[in-house]
């Protein structure tokens, strides 16, 4: 009988928590336990897992003796305290805050791309942005075909990538606009409801957002080239789940939108939709609650000798949180490397 | 007493039609008499215009016998039927469908950019597709600083583009879903409500959009150079009034951001709201009902020699629209031009 192990999700009263634990038992993950945990404010709240109610307990420094892989998704000041702690006591940590995306310490790692950056892990692997993923996931493949040099992305993100509260939020505007009342802006600094924000995460000195530099930097640590130049507009939209993003891609060698096509259509967690005449696209509402990073509108700029345009949607919270944190875990089972060296 | 016209809006009780009325009477246009004409369908309706209701007449062969202008919003195969006829019996046309656009013989004019083309005019003058005419009030004045080589855009385009159908759509399909109901599309092809389509107008050969190759194609007429270059990703997104635009500009000199600023701040038509420290960015809801383009989060593109990234929020009945019609017919009696050569 192979291993079976014991495995935390840190934060699982949150949006990407609970879906954390879904993953987990969907995919049949080898735990003989799952110890949700959370900050005091939510301990003692229920989760469910395979059919049974789980007390969410409090996440303490002692919390980790005896667990092989902590999932945490608690936000980065509590993930920065309690994934050292973690590793410390000899459990793996996959993280999905910021916190140690580009600590040069920690791999950050999708697994259709970069695997073997497990190889080197020393007990916290970071798990990358919800836009970043997404995007390379699709850039790989044509990167290993034709060379990326630049890529110009807009995206268009949904409300729960910031969280239940800013589901709540949407929801809330909307139905106070439909019944003629003013809208109640607190999780965003603006309305959301019917209107775009072109701003996510803080502004820093260059006038980007953090929001956009990580689709920078991380794309670059991701894939392993630093000759990868990225420029990021990110942008809120009025949609729940999935995010979208516009990405124009110039190479070195040319592809034909058909090579693209072939290209991304074999390409792991990629799936093709690509069908102009039947009016199918990939699409926010389609994508959410699947795995796939949904590709199409593949054309050729004209405007440049070898680039392409296309049209990128994955479901954030799933492929661009939990999805990916537990297929990194999967993968260190896989390669026999859930231990800290 | 200067001279006053008899002016025919045309299309009169749809979205763009009854903004033009507002806008004629907003703006005081000298009209002695105003005239709203429609299809068989709508004739008999009721418009408002400076505080008397105006029954609508329909649209025939010889409407336009005695009428100095008619504003045209009704659509491509009436534009194309009427408008010369209109044209014949001495009355000058600004149409605001796509008839006309890039026909040779019809200058295509935005005042801000290009108000020296309508001297041409032979008795039809075009108004451009909304998206272009906000991003050409803002490209001209950085064109004649730096010479722009190249565009790369992707808008977040508001239902109302598509008229009060598409309105009515939202409107319906978000308290459905409120309401745990199933949704109904009739005039997009999938679920405009929390979602994005990456489709406007029909599909053409090259596997861009009708809209995309409009703001291709009338941004180097307006402009009047072939060697602008533009690449376009147009995309419909769940907000009533007002089209965002995300906006890489490559220039043959460098412009740095602080002069490009400064150059948008003194163009007409423009308004910089560019503030990052102070949450102070364009948003479509903010630009709903106003006259200005509005443009922001204005950025270095750090990977290209010569490049701008930016955010340009319009509202598309208005500027897109109606506005830059009557702006048009303006610009005609300054210039004495009113009338068919």
């Amino acid at each position: 009988m192979s291993k079976m192990y014991r495995v935390a999700v840190c934060g699982a009263t949150g949006a990407v928590g609970r879906e954390m634990l879904k993953v987990l038992e969907q995919r049949d993950f080898p735990c003989s336990e799952v110890i949700p945990m959370a900050s005091a404010r939510s301990a003692g709240s229920k989760v469910e897992f395979r059919g049974e109610e789980l007390t969410v307990v409090e996440m303490k420094d002692d919390s980790f003796a005896g667990i092989d892989i902590a999932l945490f998704s608690a936000g980065g000041s509590p993930s920065k305290h309690f994934a050292p702690l973690a590793a410390k006591a000899g459990c793996v940590v996959v993280d999905n805050s910021s916190a140690w995306r580009m600590d040069p310490e920690s791999p950050l790692v999708v697994p259709e791309v970069n695997p073997h950056d497990l190889d080197w892990h020393k007990g916290i692997i970071a798990n990358p942005n919800c836009s970043t993923i997404q995007m390379v996931v699709a850039l790989q493949p044509i990167h290993e075909k034709a060379r990326i040099k630049r890529v110009i992305v807009s995206t268009y993100q949904a409300v729960s990538g910031t969280g239940h509260k800013a589901i709540a939020e949407l929801e809330n505007q909307v139905a106070r606009l439909m019944n003629g009342q003013p809208v109640v802006a607190d999780v965003y600094p603006h309305q959301i409801a019917f209107n775009c924000l072109p701003h996510i995460d803080v502004f820093l000195e260059n006038g980007y957002t953090k929001e956009e530099m990580k689709m920078v930097n991380e794309t670059v640590k991701i894939m392993g080239d630093e000759t990868i130049k990225v420029s990021a507009t990110c942008v809120r939209v009025p949609v729940f789940y999935g995010h979208s993003e516009s990405v124009n891609i110039e190479t070195e060698e040319k592809l034909s939108v058909e090579e693209c096509r072939t290209i991304l259509a074999a390409a792991p967690g990629v799936t093709v939709v690509d069908y102009p005449e039947k009016l199918a696209y990939p699409m926010a509402i389609d994508a959410a609650g699947e795995d796939d990073t949904f590709v199409g509108r593949i054309r050729e700029d004209e405007t440049c000798e070898n680039a392409l345009n296309m049209w990128i949607v994955s479901d954030n919270i799933r492929k661009g949180a939990a999805l990916n944190t537990v297929q990194i875990a999967e993968n260190l089972i896989e390669r026999d490397l859930v231990r800290v060296p």
